[in-house]
């Protein structure tokens, strides 16, 4: 390895990476502070950034110092953050930067738009600005190539590899797994009184109790924040700097609790890096389906377990004194874990939430190839909701503009939900055999072996494997579906009273 | 004019100007927002964007652009343009872009360290990055050049133009009347009863009365925005977004209504730039202390005048119901402007506010000069009040701790405030004199009328004229400090019952 070079393109790499901070913070503050007039200049800022972004990346230097790098070294890190850094020029450097700064402006402009579209329910007012940004990304594929389809190119951008064909591999036998269980658990002999989550725990007790949870998740307060607000989310500007929102929903006050802890679990994904590789691939998580890994397993593996609420039921009856005094833990599990098809991805459960991917997958894939036009989104979604959940969203606001992904031009975001949740049951399968008494770690609310083991064995690897490799390192096997598949049964038939099926369990 | 040569420079300086403005984001985030152990990050991505400016600015393409637009031509406002780029070009070009972003990254620093030392009241704490910070304003001094002292250099940063000399001619005489005046008022038949002020006005309702006095005002919260902080400031990124503080102190609940009025008069200016000059100089306020000038006005002839009172106590006995009922119009106007030498300049009255100023001056200017040391500090600080004010701060964090400025590396700003004061006056003799009746406006909560004003006579202006030129052009006279003394001999002679002395009003 030429050191002179190596310590060079790790330099760029740390501009580059302050350069991306900026912009991260430039959009959480327009989706927290910016005043609303403000979006043009604010539009300025971002689309500036985004191009001096890719003029780094796409830099003759940068080239030349791959080209002198191609060898690689015996050290597997410093061959981690070339690989990286080489896979994002080689794919940038066929974008013009014409167009890298056109889609950010596109995806500052089109987020203002949907928010006003849908609280005013219209769907219409963002068609053109969604228009745009399909058109965009259809260029941005052109640009950087695919071998089977354009949406290819996309996926490619969120974990890195994966293509269509893989995902239906993936999801295909998912679905049937998962349509069967949701079957037998319409049939179930008992069902939860998920009226228990509409009592009105609130808000302002309820977000001190969701803080005290992610501080004893191991969130650190001193580089990073948790505020209310009316969207949850987590922008990791970098390691230090971590903020998190908490949304508080009077129909669904607890959905406080797990979306926030979903976002804390990015958010100590963050702050486990390691601050030796800060600014460079080493200091980043790997890829977005091994982030949703995080988020989904602190929510479903641990938050909405029964052994969760054994230490919180209490603390959260204390909290909000007079609300849920009368629920059994019992029945406040069960009705944490109802499963119910509804309209609203991120309030869904676990077994109907990949179904909720499903549809989106099945829209932004042939949105992208070019097979359907925005256009036809409202009523092609509402027709996949019918046949994936049967149900039908009482309009666009609850249907087809509840996300906020493809106004920020994010296609091929989706399925890395359904991944993280194929990741997260592999990995929590593996953590519960290398520690002992994981239940009784999470009983008594003492999650540090657990963060410690997460950290040891994903955090701290940054992008040191590929994605799929990291997977298959720390649990020995190939990523597949099959553990969250068993797990879903086993929690299932517990809750639901349901006869264990040993074909689908085995 | 070459005219591609123009639009090129504008587009450059349009770019400089979103480097800026995101530069501000980043600040005012720091300020508010950011986790405290995200200053590295911070102060990284600070520095950065610092390097970026200075770079644009001194760049080869802007130099040749300069050269070519060196006739000038017959329109006013593309001068105006092209002199104050050329003003900030030839300053900066004689200063490594190390040094700027070294600077940047000082500030940075320096502002933590400042939080932390004023929290724990130790001056011994930021005793070395003050010292950082006044050794590369001592060398930007040098790179920048100056005919009598190194201080002048900076104040030339402030003020175009303004010398140290300049300084001393305007600030001698000021002093020796506002001395003349405090005496007389020490001497005078009656007093307020200040305790009025010391009375529990409640921060929330306080702070909703203020943000309706800021809208009455013309504050536009759709390119705006007003929140409780810790301290009060306004932060114009831009004019189409602009955030100003509101800090609630409990042992004097009202300076949170007239430091927030004094913060929105800066905003005021900022939103009534022509937004057909964006990002060029003709879209900028023109100078710190036009800017001041805009924010002590508002602050001083309008909210601390008897007028606004008749209209707005009702209004806040309302707000805050059982806190002031008893306290009479008068009472309540006189407490506001009681004269009381104390410690705290954001505090203080408006004679002895002045005399703040000089004690700030007289240590920054020898302290940039190198004929004082930032350890001597403390001790002269204290001296300094003891003869101007005849009081001594209790504790360091009540004295030379008090203020954020030096901490950024702003030396060469307090001037501003006493020429903003000077303006100020100068500007409101102006103004009443052309509209009729402002004091029946103020009384019925109308500053529609005088905004407009300030707005087609200052604002509109954006930098056309050099700051002191503006003056003389909407005044029609030179820039002079009579009319404060004026101003504040006829306000402290009705207010305190002060026999009219005819020499000083003279």
């Amino acid at each position: 390895m030429d050191h002179d070079s190596y310590a060079r393109l790790l330099e760029i790499s740390r501009e580059i990476s302050l350069l991306e901070s900026i912009g991260k913070l430039l959009r959480w503050d327009q989706q927290t502070f910016m005043p609303p007039k403000a979006i043009d200049s604010r539009t300025e800022q971002s689309g500036m950034l985004a191009s001096f972004l890719h003029q780094r990346i796409i830099s003759t230097e940068m080239h030349d110092l791959l080209v002198k790098l191609t060898g690689g070294s015996g050290n597997p890190e410093e061959n981690a953050n070339v690989r990286e850094l080489r896979r994002e020029h080689e794919r940038r450097k066929k974008v013009p930067t014409s167009l890298a700064e056109e889609m950010e402006r596109a995806a500052s402009t089109a987020y203002q738009r949907w928010v006003d579209a849908r609280r005013r329910n219209s769907f219409f007012e963002f068609a053109p600005a969604l228009k745009n940004n399909v058109l965009l990304a259809r260029r941005w594929a052109d640009c950087v190539g695919y071998e089977d389809e354009p949406y290819d190119a996309l996926l490619d951008g969120s974990e890195a590899g994966l293509k269509s064909r893989d995902l239906s591999g993936l999801l295909d036998p998912l679905l049937v797994s998962l349509r069967h269980l949701l079957q037998r658990i319409e049939n179930a002999p008992c069902r939860p009184d998920a009226s228990i989550l509409r009592r009105p725990l609130p808000s302002e007790p309820l977000l001190q109790f969701t803080r005290q949870v992610a501080g004893d998740m191991g969130f650190d307060f001193t580089v990073g924040r948790l505020d209310a607000m009316p969207a949850s989310m987590c922008f990791g500007m970098n390691m230090s700097d971590v903020r998190i929102s908490a949304a508080y929903n009077p129909d669904n006050p607890i959905d406080c609790l797990l979306a926030t802890v979903h976002e804390v679990g990015h958010g100590l994904y963050h702050q486990g890096l390691d601050p030796r590789h800060r600014g460079t691939p080493m200091g980043k998580g790997v890829s977005l389906g091994v982030h949703e890994a995080q988020a989904r397993w602190w929510e479903n593996f641990v938050v909405r377990s029964g052994e969760f609420w054994e230490h919180y039921l209490p603390k959260l009856r204390a909290a909000c004194p007079g609300v849920i005094d009368d629920v059994s833990l019992e029945d406040f599990v069960f009705a944490l874990n109802a499963v119910v098809p509804s309209p609203i991805r991120v309030e869904a459960d676990e077994v109907t939430y990949n179904l909720h991917i499903m549809v989106r997958v099945e829209l932004e894939r042939p949105l992208i190839n070019g097979v359907i036009d925005v256009d036809d989104l409202p009523s092609l979604w509402n027709e996949k909701m019918k046949q994936y959940l049967g149900v039908c969203p009482k309009n666009d606001s609850l249907g087809v503009l509840q996300d906020v992904h493809w106004s920020q031009g994010l296609f091929g975001y989706f399925p890395t939900y359904v991944l993280g949740n194929t990741y997260a049951a592999q990995l929590d399968n593996k953590l519960r055999g290398d520690l002992h008494g994981v239940a009784t770690e999470i009983r008594s609310g003492q999650f540090l072996p657990l963060l410690n083991w997460m950290r040891q064995h994903v955090h701290r690897y940054g992008s040191l494997f590929p994605p799929r490799e990291l997977i298959r390192h720390v649990t020995g096997a190939e990523p597949n579906e099959r553990y969250l598949v068993d797990y879903l049964n086993r929690k299932y038939e517990r809750l639901y009273s349901l006869t264990p099926q040993v074909a689908d369990a085995a």
